[in-house]
């Protein structure tokens, strides 16, 4: 039996225990295993009356519940970053397994709670943390193990892809799409965690973590979000065949370790390019196995808890029958931090759009800039705007560093005829 | 340590020795593994003699092999029926876990081996046997044990796919591409397995199995393969918006199970459509987690390789530190065959392609019957065939039960005006 302490009877949480009502009979049965939701607990009378109503052990107190040696495991859903992190490392210390879907928290504070976990031969389980209903943790960590991944492109965040997809479908500029999707209630009224790829970087550095081996620090990862991709940006990217993605990347590179996350030009026959709205992927190339994509529900109510159970009972199924050696510690290294390959040293297609006056010899003057930076040009499209007097130079151009591409784009912006800072989005290949 | 004896050096058992050699000090450092190959057999001399050269334990003799008591896990890859059964079984009553990529023998001969394995307490783990690259019995197993598969649809024999990819993207006759796959040995010398749809009938028994909680037995799998699938059928697909996949189906009904493989018209817009070529694909619809998919190579000796080493390293997890209680028979029911819907008592949307002498009053006749059958019309269309004299009637059926478009169809092809029978094929959704 696993007796559970639950905190946090919210969105997720009310999903957990709805789901360990519905399929406990089914466990024991078909599995063996018995799921005790020993003691749910939440901030206040009121949140834990139903389930006390129900006949349930109910608390207010979550330090005592840790505390309680009648409980297994703790699964955190309460969210944030400082009470989670006290209750997970209490829970540790008091020899207690760990199932959460708080991707922040583990981003920021893995270097703390995994080794401890690893030193106590405790589990650290996190399906839900990383696109909800895609079972990418356990595919890392089980399924993928005859092989390495070289590299990865993921889309984790529904919010941001709703957003793009939507553009993208209805030629609508950001600002109005963003409005919409708060009103629809796919986006936060603050919604800068989301659209400045903040969420997603947490996510991928989880995720290079278990592909690189070596603990992938979430400040290290380079970020830009989504904010300043505009309607016409879309509108090109669809001319030239793709779709614009807030993509988490991460590519082995040696003993370093490739992890960024930008909006990217995705081909249309790539398998991300089609996927769209709320829907997340991850794409995977390995060496034995090949190209292989997990598409799925990136978040809400009934997956998120779906995962969470999922986790819940691989740790029933290990501890009921004798400890093993907990999994995810076994996967990465979480004493020392990767070295991450800095951004400017990366290579990428790029796509510079950039807004001028329309007057004689900027093109000269542009494209001078990019042979000055040995950099090859593979399009150049010069387009009207609405805006009278000023002209959109598109530039594609060929595999070049980051670094020459920023000092080239620099040069570019400090022309007197340009207008505005020129956008900069990479390709995916 | 985790000591295996390896039936097969060819294609799939040469990959996997050369996996377990390249990866081995990894698994033992990271996961505090071993993986032993403590013997490699195969039938002759020569097959082993690279292996034995090597200082590798090596054998000719499976018999003796299995009863060794050094022996802790078969790996059987030599394929076929009659043998690998004889010594899955012999391995099974000689108390050692089974690893084998062998669907024929697992959808043919499951009934005793898994019973068996449940009895003693052992492991028989295949993820090999179905979509090679793909972690799909396991998501099954593991990561999605929070939901219930409502619906299942995959593309799950890469030969199948890349012939009818090769028919879409450039408008071929099957027999031509069907030389053309044999050419490059992406179809065998007799294709008949594949294209008549008897592996991807026994992967779907595998996969309904494990959806479904009971036995599915592969005989009871209502097949149609893609032999009579044309060039035309594939235009008029695209015309309407679809494309036209061979697709293994399984749909949760009651107590039932609705089982199948047939070729299907597959909308454009939905993810199964741009998994093309030998490309693999499971699209599965869950009760908490929604809709997810996964896509990866279906076969090929490092693929699938790969997925057999998986299993390994689970066993080797699993069994190093105390017994775990086998993992698949949890899952379904082996005893007790499952009730299958019969397919008369499906419904779809259908295409009927009907092939008639241009006669006058042969529509009126045609969707007469259709009337008199109860059969609501969508859409039908009139077209001019090569073929001088004759004219095609493609009708799209609203959805309809199997038996009445049979009883339809026989009557229509009764007519005096028509050529041949009436192609048939049904709409995914």
């Amino acid at each position: 039996m696993l007796r559970i302490g639950l905190i946090g009877t919210g969105t997720v949480g009310g999903g957990v225990i709805a789901i360990i009502e519905q399929k406990k009979a089914e466990y024991r049965e078909k599995l063996g295993i018995d799921l005790e939701l020993a003691c749910i607990c939440a901030k206040t009378d009121e949140e834990v009356a139903p389930y006390k109503a129900k006949g349930y052990t109910v608390s207010t107190d979550a330090d005592a519940m840790i505390a309680n040696p009648d409980i297994d495991v703790l699964v955190e859903l309460a969210g944030g970053y400082n009470m989670p992190r006290k209750w997970i490392l209490a829970a540790l210390n008091a020899g207690k397994h760990v199932v959460t879907a708080n991707k922040a928290l583990l981003a920021k504070h893995g270097h703390e709670i995994f080794p401890l976990a690893a030193s106590k031969g405790l589990h650290v389980l996190f399906e839900a943390a990383v696109g909800g209903g895609i079972p990418i943790i356990r595919s890392l960590q089980e399924g993928l193990v005859g092989s390495t991944v070289e590299s990865l492109s993921c889309i984790i965040n529904g919010t941001c892809n709703y957003i793009l997809s939507r553009m993208a479908q209805e030629g609508l500029d950001f600002d109005t799409v963003l409005k919409d999707a708060q009103r629809l209630g796919f986006a936060e009224a603050d919604p800068t965690f989301d659209i400045e790829g903040i969420d997603s970087a947490h996510k991928t550095a989880l995720l290079a973590s278990l592909c690189s081996g070596h603990r992938v620090d979430f400040e290290k990862i380079h970020v830009t979000g989504i904010s300043k991709i505009t309607a016409q940006d879309i509108a090109i990217a669809k001319e030239l065949g793709c779709t614009i993605k807030l993509l988490g990347i991460y590519n082995r590179d040696g003993d370093r370790v490739d992890a960024r996350v930008h909006p990217c030009f995705v081909p249309q026959n790539h398998l991300l390019s089609s996927v769209n709205r709320v829907l997340n992927a991850v794409y995977l190339n390995c060496d034995n196995l090949g190209e292989t994509l997990q598409t799925g529900a990136g978040a809400g109510r009934m997956p998120t808890a779906s995962a969470v159970v999922a986790d819940l009972v691989s740790l029933a199924r290990s501890i009921d029958t004798g400890k093993r050696a907990a999994l995810p510690m076994g996967w990465f290294n979480v004493e020392n931090s990767a070295t991450l390959v800095p951004i400017s040293e990366t290579s990428a297609r790029y796509y510079f759009r950039i807004t001028s006056r329309d007057e004689r010899g900027v093109l000269a003057k542009i494209t001078g800039i990019l042979a000055e930076n040995s950099i090859s040009i593979e399009t150049i499209i010069q387009k009207d705007v609405n805006d009278p007097g000023n002209v959109s130079i598109v530039v594609i151009t060929e595999k070049v560093q980051d670094c020459r591409a920023s000092k080239a784009i620099d040069a570019i912006n400090a022309l007197p005829e340009i207008v505005e800072n020129s956008q900069v989005i990479r390709f995916l290949a």
